[in-house]
């Protein structure tokens, strides 16, 4: 089953000082990968047209779907919109759909359309806006030689409302698949001497993903958390792969460390 | 002055299914800001030596400083030294030095040196090994084509312990610059209010960079964080640059939105 390629872009200057760990990337991640989307790749760039604009395009020459955060509030940083159609060689103009709702958004609380509020309402022409139901600024969404762009706010709660809205238009290019992920705590045994029982186990299931975090110390006090997750077509396939492959680790780890053997 | 550019790689499927959050990217990031150094770029890139030499291979395209985190340990997904080596054309061989300190680690705790262990020790070609004062995997440093590529472990706590290490031997090839970092929270105005008071008051000072964070509701509850960051040879200067812009800033404030000014 083909199962479509994604990159996400994050955008923010306050990323690349290391003042904002970026929550919105994992959020994104997550919610592709639980509707069978591969995300291959994360980039964090700064607020430069430039830096944007190279990102979106090395995206788009890889990437099925694209999602961008940050860089669409009223400031003169903000320049995800400029950057995205400057990618996609389309000009920005003033989208009426994305100036009504900016103001109505204005408008309801009696305040006027200045400059940098209808800023928000400029769009790669070709996109359509996708409401923002907490802040002001609208995200886009716009195909482009068969990807898909989706522009997000960067505020996470403006972020992860208008996502599930994206994701909506997504759904018919999504693959029907379910992904599901569970894993085992190994207390006692070093993640060294885990790896060869993982690379056994994992060469009996070609559709699962088997992979170990070490937690605790190598060898001092050694917590490994192995993590395996599995697609298929039903859920009830996908879980039953999780399930084997964890039986057969465990298997595997009795037979070769059972506690009176632990300690190798 | 000139002001080194780095790249961070952080290198994980964790990353990319959106299990874990990217908090090592955060804090190399940020050490490396207050060192004068401009991070560019943050790249994701999933457990596959080809993910991870494409991604470094661009990196030493455009920066003096590259850092990768992750895909040291002992298991097969483990492939950041290999990538590593295959993006900057050196074969990966076994270290002598790095073998010591796997030897010392595993042996002072009477476990033997197996295959998974001694894994750990192979680096590419000309790198130095990077002693971990928290866990087994060494990492590594190496100085290609004038760039400096520094490899840390993904375990938060390795990786914090050895980046102050590695930072040391980038030291004599840093600016000496301070970097200064203040903010101000203003309540009650909205940002796109704020986006002209902003650009007038950056366009003052060239050594400064000013952003606003919004916090609260555009118009409901506004609530912006302005953030200025400014860098000087010396601290002193450095932190008068921060504190005269907000200075004018607040100046600005005061005389367009007074409090009974307020609600524009």
């Amino acid at each position: 089953m083909y199962r479509p390629r994604a990159w996400i872009i994050t955008i923010g200057n306050e990323l690349l000082i290391g003042r904002t760990v970026n929550t919105n990337a994992a959020t994104i991640a997550r919610e592709l990968t639980l509707r069978g989307v591969l995300v291959k790749r994360i980039v964090v760039v700064g607020d430069s047209i430039d830096e944007i604009a190279t990102a979106v395009r090395e995206a788009l020459g890889s990437a099925d779907i694209v999602v961008t955060t940050g860089g669409l509030g009223p400031t003169d940083d903000d320049m995800t919109m400029e950057a995205v159609a400057a990618a996609i060689d389309e000009p920005l103009v003033l989208n009426p759909e994305a100036l009504e709702m900016v103001k109505k958004f204005y408008g309801e609380k009696g305040l006027p359309l200045t400059r940098e509020r209808i800023k928000m309402a400029y769009l790669p022409r070709g996109a359509e806006p996708l409401p923002n139901p907490v802040g002001a600024a609208p995200g886009a969404y716009i195909i482009y030689s068969g990807s898909h762009i989706i522009m997000l706010p960067g505020v996470p709660a403006e972020m992860e409302a208008m996502l599930q809205e994206a994701l909506k238009k997504l759904k018919p290019f999504l693959p029907r698949l379910c992904v599901v992920e569970e894993g085992i705590t190994i207390r006692g045994v070093p993640e060294s001497t885990l790896a060869p029982l993982l690379r056994r186990a994992a060469k009996s299931c070609s559709d699962c993903y088997v992979k170990s975090h070490p937690k605790g110390h190598e060898v001092r006090e050694p917590v490994v958390e192995v993590k395996v997750l599995a697609s298929a077509p039903n859920c009830e396939t996908a879980k039953s792969r999780v399930r084997n492959m964890l039986g057969k680790l465990e298997a595997l780890l009795n037979a070769t460390h059972s506690p009176g053997k632990r300690g190798l």
